[in-house]
């Protein structure tokens, strides 16, 4: 397992449940260390991690890591065996999926495009959503893996580019339901409804969406400190809106989302948490969504 | 029971179940018909329905009905005594439900501007979620009824118009999420991927929205039947944005949204069921979401 940053190192812990041998590596010396109060064994490098290696899982943050991890001095080619299987998990666009999986396979390893939905709680309890662009060998081999680490596996195609195409995709959905909420309760705040009880309709109805309830708590009370951050969704949308247009498919909601989080990036909210695209509304419509709890009204029962 | 259309009549079933006794009306003979099949009493006009009745349920379609139930010739203002509640459960205006309650209030009745969101599903299952605008005695003496009919009963203020200002506000994140589900569909398809695992995939991720599960579906296979239509959503869309407009409010999600749906409208969609939204999307992309099951591609598992 390479890369054991918030992902990482709750899908390690998984696979250590599950009955998994897991040895780590991370650029971070904090990171390992937490690995191994988990039960798994450091490694100095990616290549001693991929020493007698069944099966490398790479949750590193962008593409070219992922590459330096494969490919640099000290990484998997050094020691990796032709036939092992390499989950990439990370997300990263198409073309660098199918450039990566192109490399693996000329030195004989199964790469899965391998991208994941469901977040840290995902991760943690196993119930991660796989988005997978694999050949079927690379998938049978991958299994008790993708098993361990994910409730819903879905193959998307042959080639390795196909996953990420679908990750992409996601982010359409799930960044532009994320303004959806946001504008919707800050909306209901200047019109004078009281965001807790909004959020609570929204919980139990059609306007219900997963950024409702993961990140509308978050939008009436403030995080300490911010998991994902404003500037992935300024980027995950601008590559959709990218993609899209180089399919020449215009996306009405995705790039109204992306002005959207570009004006929260404008504000100064860049490197807060992404359910903070709210305050962008606040700062727009002068009435705050989140407010002390005394500071709520109306009963609320059933 | 005044209004036993789609969602009417399922609720009127429900409070038949809960042991209560219903006495219902409906300009449709047909519709009083099914009422009788599921046990209740058939009345040929809202006053009849309403001598000695312990409550009045509205479930008409528009507030000038509505009105002409309680105040016209052969309405409830013949029949039913003050103190009464009166459970208004459509979908109108906050000025309309305003106006309506402050009638009510003259006559002496307990008015409950009380509309609701689950849909046809919620209904016939009692798991409505209710947006409550009326006073504290109105709220008590419709409890029964309320918990027979709903799982999540929210008062979002004493005066009537409160309610119907959340549902208006709620059609903003309902909408909005619609129109993001056709278009992450649509783009999926253009860009190659299957739409059916890319539903797949949304049902579990955080892309999820109700829209996903309850229209997903319909996009990928057309209804026989259109259950609510498209020109709802261009209403309701308009509603929102001109309660935001007046409130100078900027609604970057739902002024994208209702463009999508006049789009859908003006290619000759607006009576079909609003998850036809998605042929919009199809018309200006070429490739079809809804394709012949056989036409499905790739492995899925898990």
């Amino acid at each position: 397992m390479v890369g054991l940053g918030a992902m990482g190192l709750r899908m390690a812990r998984v696979l250590l449940a599950a009955g998994h041998e897991v040895v780590g590596h991370d650029v971070s010396a904090e990171a390992v260390d937490e690995l191994v109060k988990a039960g798994g064994r450091p490694a100095d490098s990616a290549a001693l991690a991929c020493r007698d290696a069944e099966a490398l899982v790479l949750m590193v943050v962008k593409a070219p890591q992922a590459e330096a991890v494969l490919f640099g001095n000290g990484g998997a080619r050094e020691t990796l065996r032709p036939g092992r299987p390499v989950l990439a998990c990370l997300t990263m666009s198409p073309g660098e999926a199918e450039a990566l999986g192109e490399r693996a396979l000329e030195w004989g390893w199964l790469y899965l495009d391998a991208p994941v939905s469901g977040g840290v709680a995902g991760a943690e309890a196993g119930t991660l959503t796989f988005m997978l662009g694999c050949p079927e060998a690379a998938y049978e081999s991958a299994k008790p893996l993708l098993e361990a680490l994910g409730r819903k596996i879905v193959r998307l195609g042959e080639r390795p580019g196909m996953g990420s195409l679908m990750k992409t995709v996601h982010q359409l959905a799930a960044g532009a339901n994320l303004a959806v909420a946001a504008e919707t309760l800050a909306l209901a705040a200047s019109l004078g409804l009281d965001p807790r009880q909004v959020q609570d309709i929204l919980m139990n109805s059609a306007g219900y969406s997963w950024m409702v309830e993961h990140r509308g708590p978050a939008m009436l009370e403030p995080p300490e400190r911010p998991g994902s951050t404003m500037e992935i969704f300024v980027k995950d949308l601008g590559n959709v809106l990218q993609a899209a247009s180089g399919a020449r498919f215009p996306l009405f909601m995705g790039s109204a989302a992306h002005q959207v989080f570009l004006g929260a990036v404008r504000a100064g909210l860049g490197d807060q948490d992404d359910s903070q695209v709210v305050r962008f509304y606040e700062a727009l419509g002068g009435t705050p969504v989140a407010r002390p709890k005394d500071g709520s009204k109306g009963t609320s029962g059933g």
